[in-house]
């Protein structure tokens, strides 16, 4: 007979899921209602509302897809393009070739703009290749590759793709109320994120918002939206045009994961989303301070950093499985490893939500330190706490 | 300023959501960790292996699907089926309709065996129209029709496909725990459920489940699955193939949605399927005896009917949305309205998981009453609770 399952209370320094507050567990377990409740019906239209505010946007069709973040972007990719179209992809991580797949498997092609991993998308590559492809209809680019840590320029590369008419899909999972996004003053058109970055929530639902034009294109399809699950033009049916009017059945909402949602909103508003950004920033600035002053390098060079997305590279020394699983049974701490071509060479170190706080920090650290000095790796010991500590303490 | 959301506490006796057991929501807010975490990937096993036992089959690749019942139904289609094959797809109410546009969508042709709303799906017709339709692939019905609360006859369906060489696809969403349902008895080859009916857990999450030859289908696919979410071949990498391998990242699964999901399983483990499917049974016999002495009647006859979803006319006086709001608003009840072709006639009331108990019959019978006599509908008063109760009490 199998028996309850009782998870380890881990600290989740990895790529995400990041740590979840204690507030937005317990908004998870309140009593489910039905998802036409005209209570719960209000919550959504608050949801949508509280991530309006999170993606700085005043885009009326602005929601969570009731799906992980890879839903979220398979929701504006298969919504907007149709077979035969031409999409600009940029890749400088793993997840722009994911944006490739979806675009093929859209019936349309993929126009790649490569950059190497670890570096952030450059405009210039951009700019040619729409000089080179006229007919292409969308631009497509990671705000915040999680894979690398790199944070490219969204606003250039939107402005870009506008002067050679075309729409933008930007992945905005890990930027998300952890770096500056305008979804708005940066004429964003479709854009998609996660919860489990950092708005600190739990994983499994994604918001989306679309501008007026990214609208239109959905409007007026000459095709089906392959995907009935995700197609907007039903969704909508549920999730209603802002106006609060009459909500039909679609598909059975993840009520408790929305509750979940909503709580992380909240709590975002409360803080203040500038706050929530210079938190992540100084955060990051005293967790660099540690790794630096231990000897580890970042891989991405100053100012294309993300704050809540720390990629190092192993010491000498140092067996990365191993690390990595030292740090899990002696310390409950999960960092994350590297991912396709930087798997075994890099950590990849997130500061994300309310996991984006100083005991995280001194938890990391110290446990990093500790592994690594009893496996001989080349670090510089007994520094890493004081520098973080002198960043904290300004 | 936004502040938390407190649901009221309802009574869910709807086609679903349905009530939460206060063990799973407990389980649901349990710390979250990561989905490469060994302590997680033990409990992925766990999942599968009771999900087995749920489906009653011995399928490897038996697991849960990171969103609602549509995307399971939608993991179905898409994997299985390719642009130009032909599926005979048998309706019976609002879910087999939903079937045709997942065929359509998938560049198929749907050949529609249609029964009336309220009946069985007919095995003759299924058979004239395999005859018709030589070179139709798959079989694609609703075991338990959530918009009607008929049961079809599934292993006598399967057979007649089976014997016209087409695999089946079978919505399962409604009957998964609350009725038997053999999957490897009647050589079911493919299957989705939902996790918010008769197992009682939360919405979010479908369970699937696939036979060898299902699966030969989707590894010999001459073309790649139209979603990458959905895509079974990149799924399994993480879900693996039930040898507890190596997994590796494909999308970040909803952790703590599959907490509760376990907790479930483990619950319908702890009561023994049979007895779960009896309780659903004894409790539909119950509601059923308050419902008809009330001078209600049920739209599905005799025989056909699902114990867990209760599908009856309304009384001569009732207004439909006053009576449900009133039961919503008075009594926290939340009963289902009909759906399309039955939206004003018909109120569904569901028996479904830990929701399938003697304390929901009672708040539903007297609630019930009390608004209806309340208006003035012509019912017979006085006597539901103790024909109910007549029931209960053997």
């Amino acid at each position: 007979m199998a028996i309850s399952f009782n998870p380890p209370t881990r600290t989740l320094m990895g790529p995400g899921p990041s740590d979840v507050h204690p507030r937005i567990l317990e908004a998870l377990s309140r009593p489910t209602i039905g998802h036409l409740d005209p209570a719960f019906v209000g919550m959504m239209e608050e949801c949508k509302t509280l991530l309006q505010y999170a993606f700085q946007t005043k885009n009326a069709l602005t929601f969570p897809v009731s799906a992980p973040g890879s839903a979220g972007m398979e929701t504006c990719f298969t919504n907007l393009i149709e077979p035969g179209d031409k999409v600009v992809v940029c890749q400088n991580g793993v997840f722009g070739g994911r944006m490739k797949e979806n675009v093929e498997r859209c019936g349309a092609t993929a126009v790649m703009v490569e950059d190497a991993w670890g570096e952030v998308v450059d405009p210039q590559k951009l700019e040619d290749a729409l000089k080179a492809n006229p007919d292409a209809r969308f631009v497509a680019f990671v705000h915040a590759e999680t894979s690398t840590g790199a944070q490219s320029d969204a606003k250039t590369l939107v402005e870009i793709a506008h002067k050679h008419d075309c729409l933008t899909i930007v992945d905005a999972v890990t930027s998300l109320a952890g770096t500056p996004l305008m979804v708005d003053d940066w004429n964003i058109d479709s854009i998609y994120s996660g919860t489990q970055k950092c708005l600190g929530c739990v994983p499994g639902i994604s918001p989306v918002s679309f501008n007026e034009a990214a609208q239109d294109v959905i409007k007026n399809r000459k095709t089906k939206v392959q995907s009935w699950f995700l197609d907007l033009n039903l969704v909508m049916g549920y999730w209603g045009d802002g106006g609060g009017g009459a909500r039909s059945y679609h598909h059975t909402a993840p009520i408790n994961a929305l509750y979940a949602l909503h709580e992380s909103l909240v709590m975002l508003e409360e803080e203040g989303i500038e706050n929530a950004w210079a938190r992540h920033e100084k955060m990051h600035q005293a967790l660099r301070a540690g790794l630096e002053a231990m000897g580890l390098s970042f891989i991405v060079k100053e100012g294309d950093r993300l704050p809540q997305l720390n990629s190092v590279t192993l010491p000498e020394g140092a067996e990365d499985a191993v690390v990595r699983k030292r740090l899990l049974e002696e310390f409950n701490l999960e960092i994350g490893a590297g991912l396709g071509a930087l798997a075994g060479k890099v950590w990849r170190i997130g500061l994300m939500g309310s996991g984006a706080n100083s005991k995280n920090i001194l938890v990391c650290l110290g446990a990093l330190e500790s592994v690594l000095s009893d496996m001989g790796a080349n670090i510089n010991g007994g520094k890493a706490l004081p520098a973080a500590m002198t960043v904290l303490s300004k």
